[in-house]
């Protein structure tokens, strides 16, 4: 039986009406019941905001998160954490500004919108005593961890090949121009940052494929389209990659392929064996040693390791979801904040860092004609 | 966005350490805020009871459920609800007590050990203002909701056969023997009831199939088997059943098939169309109508039923698991008890009785050299 | 590579315009060069017969196959073998003449359309020194082989349960009133015999798990349907069956379920582990060992056995077919003519009686109310 | 029925004993009995040729194939058409060889080992009165035959992206370091040509996309490793592709990934709709129009287009697999040399000359640091 502390004090900014991921993250954190939502921000816009506040029962509910921050951490029962889940071009701030008042931070992806703000945030999380969370929920699901398990111990070998697909249908259509508020800010430079799909799920498969392998990307060398009427960001891209290991790799993603949901998947080769995992199925993780039966792995089964059992919750055939490995985030970061554990596996301000790294190699690559691009290139600007 | 209420003030009995189906209620409730657990008596064991209550941080420790519906009842800030998660052979003298003093009972199934107990449980709930639920989670599905919508669409015509199975492996060892607490009372009768497998899992399978279809078994013709050495409950069951809408079927549930977790499987078929479904991918449904190209549908999908759309979080692609379905159960009680709803697909005490039949008459059926048998029978026994 | 012999002079019965089976047993006996086809009798109606013949190239044309029996066994480069695909109430007597000449004989299912015709039948093939081939194709997939060898190895331990659906959609729709002919024969009895769906399909599923765990059943019991207007055979059939080797099992067969084609599949469980085997899939082969994952066999691997091996053309992934089973029964049967082979796997003339006997067992029982039958009761018959 | 005319005299280079293809070759000639092997040089090691030609009962047997193609075009009943299923390199000789003959050759893929060789084979099979059909087998699946006509047909809108991939593993080990001669020829750059895995399943790759979407690659940028040790043709290839008709694509072509057999697979979108096929499970096809669910077309369905039935052979659910989409390449070409079809889907000279500039404009692009390349480049530089 897991064991229930006091839950911590949480505040939200962003996530008000109509916002997809806002409610996914209080149901991630409200499973467990270690988080308590009683501060938030939940839009810019003055009516909405007190309209959500008012649906979700929100104690102390402000307009401004600057002056959120402030109360808050003024307050003797101030919010402990807050959890940012607006459009990318503002996580940086709220983020920066959360942390100078060493409150912690659960942030959204991509973590910035801009390679300047994401160095900006590393220098401020680097000196501040508080945390910060980067919810990559994809890195929790149990099997997931399993893979980065079995490839650790070299039950692969060493890893050659790694295949990474994100397949999206919603934006077949121009929802943007539909008034389809999702689509809108993720469509729009000023919003996303300098990546359509790039960002908003690229990020996801690029974190998800050095997550299992445990490596990062040397170059990339992309591929993007914008095949939506009037789009400026890409909402395709085929970005192949070397990895700092020696891996090869290529990654997929796309928003506008017919037939597609949400569907996340990835195979690893290595000399040895390989591994497949699909998003969408991810209670069963495939396995083949070269030359034997591909073996269908479960999540439950009393074979697989601690690192998989650890983020498990009911047994073998009742399937956990979305949810459950977005709340495994909320859980672990809840327990590492209570000292409960320290050896932690969840994704911090340096895969944020990657991750936007990631979408400005990209798209350099493909603006100047598909060549190989450096993402230390890009890390490195802020030190000089 | 989802209103939020007040939760309801909620206890539970049964459900310490170790248990399972405890912590699933617990993950279920909590999920959308609308319970908060208050009270509790989780174990007869005193030392089990107090260890429990203090890992989940319960206010108000009972080590007897009598005497917790007593005090809860008097007390202005009582429970409103309490949850029964103990074995079967408890499950009928808990809800009496809870519901004869006012308070609302959600049960776990089958309803009751004994066919006695669930008639007098049914006059009780009748007299009683206070609601019933039965924790019959399978139903709570969105496609499961989507098939039943469906077909009472017509959608397939006259139904004319239905197979449903729920086959798992995890008594294949004899764990029973082997200090399994689980396996200790399911297959122990004077805890579990007349049913092993029948009871444990069975009445689930009958309930989807009744569910789905919209009807009930008049007569059962069934094959129990007991493969676990010394085992006196049955622990497979091949029933056939004809339904009272004209259908016939076929129900097998065993406990001892390995390579299964908990496959709950139905496949519904009529003069114009198919459908089937998986309990361990629970996010497609399958349909075919005679002639075209079979079809997925998948939860979260726009051309599906508001019956399917009322029950789902996330969008499509975003994998909903056991815990959401049955936190919608949890959900949809509360949202009844805050007569937010009224035309309500949640199982209550009708279902429960029809559970118990159903394993009455498969038990009869068998013990009589495999004869059809009617539910009926049991139902009567006692009006007279 | 495989030894090519001189092809044996082959004929045929039955399998005019129109036919199905006739042109698969055609493929089946062409696709490795042991068959070649110098004499037929296509059809009972002359003119279908003639354009039939010029159609196939046929060298030596009967309108009737007393005559055609009585012709080729007196020709020095006479058939050697025949093969009887015509509606069941005709294969008796065909087969029966065709053995009283010495010539070969192989022959569709059901082996006959009545008890009385098997019985008569394997007398005759008893005493003549021509050999007899039933073309339960099914037992010829390689991973069914492995199937049988994996059980007959005890790796799935005592064997308690069978699960083997055959499931169809074709007669959803009323075919025979609207002129078609396989439909036509197939529902009715006088050319079909005592099963419908039961002789055309349930057969098939009943032999291919009698193959798998090498056993037969004591008895049966049988709950029959016919869904279809005005029809007089089954189209549905749930079979509880108990083997003689103490497994239980359940065999469903329907060809009323929509979105169904040829859907032939089998599970089997024993206190050590289980399979799953289907027929539209049929390269692959799951093996459950309880407790560890899942194992995917698949056609061509290097660790399958040589009894898989013995029937596998192409390397793993190149994916074989309906058709390449089916002439599996054709060259090993050609190879048992041609002495290159003694311990054989064919379906013979006892699989016949059995299978025959299985379709009476289950019409008796249904007519009886769904009553325990014995097989032998109709097996013995002919002896007294 | 299939209309059986008088076979084709029919002959065979390369294939001899422990040779796969030559062995597919024969089975896929012979299932249909248009074709009869009278003639053949199938090692050019004399005792191996002298052993394999006993073995397969050939009439005329032939050491060598120049003395083969001039005696065969001497005799009044010489061969009509010759298959070469010899190593890459010598493909053009042989096909120069009997095309200079008036025989029609049927050839394995890549059409020759080196642009050179191609284009000479092009002047040559445009001068010949005698056809040429490369076995690009995998576009005469009935349903890879159904994608092309629904892409045509503008099901899917205009085409955006394919990702084709052929995945194996059988070279994740050295095979060729341990006497595989199968191994030994395709990782030897003077017998396999420029390619590795691209001219052994890259040709197929990208001839199944081209087939599908009925374009072109303009250009190509590739990204090719060489993981076995020694090895120094590429075993992965991973290649960005921009067609003619405006849609970009991705193909992955690897040897070495374990728990892969055959596994070529593509996925092509457009701005309507999705189509999904993979090859291991051939009798499926997915479509997906937006916003409708996916439907899973079977082969042998009724709704299918007459391009898909006409190269059917059984009913739906009963599987055809490799052999079947092989022979139908062979019953076309007799059919077309029949003159009994005119407006063929066959694969020809343009598809070899194709696939060869696809291997060299990868190896090149890969050679000179993956820059984009165009495959007209090398197609052109024989007409200077």
């Amino acid at each position: 039986m897991h064991t229930v502390s006091r839950p911590l004090r949480w505040g939200m900014v962003g996530g008000g009406e109509g916002a997809f991921i806002g409610e996914v993250h209080r149901w991630a954190a409200c499973l467990d019941g270690h988080y308590q939502l009683v501060a938030a921000a939940l839009s810019s816009d003055p009516e909405r905001n007190r309209r959500s506040g008012m649906q979700l029962n929100i104690d102390r509910l402000y307009d401004d998160y600057h002056h959120m921050a402030q109360q808050e951490s003024e307050r003797e029962d101030g919010i402990q954490v807050v959890s940012i889940v607006t459009p990318n071009h503002l996580h940086a701030d709220i983020a920066i500004t959360f942390l100078r008042q060493g409150i912690h931070v659960i942030c959204d992806k991509p973590m910035t919108a801009t390679m300047e703000q994401a160095l900006e945030l590393k220098q401020v999380a680097e000196s501040s005593p508080a945390a910060f969370l980067l919810t990559h929920n994809y890195s929790a699901y149990p099997l997931v961890r399993e893979a980065r398990h079995l490839i650790a111990q070299g039950r692969l070998g060493k890893i050659r090949s790694v295949q990474v697909n994100y397949v999206q249908d919603w934006l077949t259509a121009d929802l943007e121009r539909q008034g389809n508020k999702q689509a809108g800010w993720r469509t729009d430079k000023s919003q996303a940052g300098a990546g359509g799909c790039l960002g908003d799920i690229g990020t996801h498969a690029y974190q998800l494929a050095c997550f299992m392998i445990n490596a990062q990307a040397d170059t990339v060398l992309a591929d993007l389209s914008c095949w939506g009427e009037g789009r400026i960001l890409d909402d395709e891209a085929n970005v192949l990659i070397r990895f700092n290991n020696g891996a090869k790799g290529h990654l997929w993603a796309t928003q506008v392929a017919p037939g597609n949901e949400n569907n996340l998947s990835i195979e690893i080769y290595g000399d040895q064996g390989g591994l497949r995992w699909q998003q969408e199925n991810p209670n069963e993780l495939e396995l083949s040693l070269f030359g034997e039966p591909t073996q269908r792995l479960t999540r439950g089964a009393g074979y697989l390791s601690d690192s998989a059992k650890s983020v498990t919750r009911t047994p073998g055939g009742h399937p956990e979801g979305y949810l459950e490995a977005f709340a495994n985030l909320y859980r672990e970061f809840s327990d590492c904040l209570n000292q409960q554990q320290s050896d932690s596996l969840l994704p911090d301000i340096y895969d944020g860092l990657q991750g936007v790294a990631f979408v400005y190699a990209a798209v350099n690559s493909a603006s100047r004609g598909n060549v190989w691009t450096s993402l230390n290139e890009f890390m490195q600007t802020a030190n000089t």
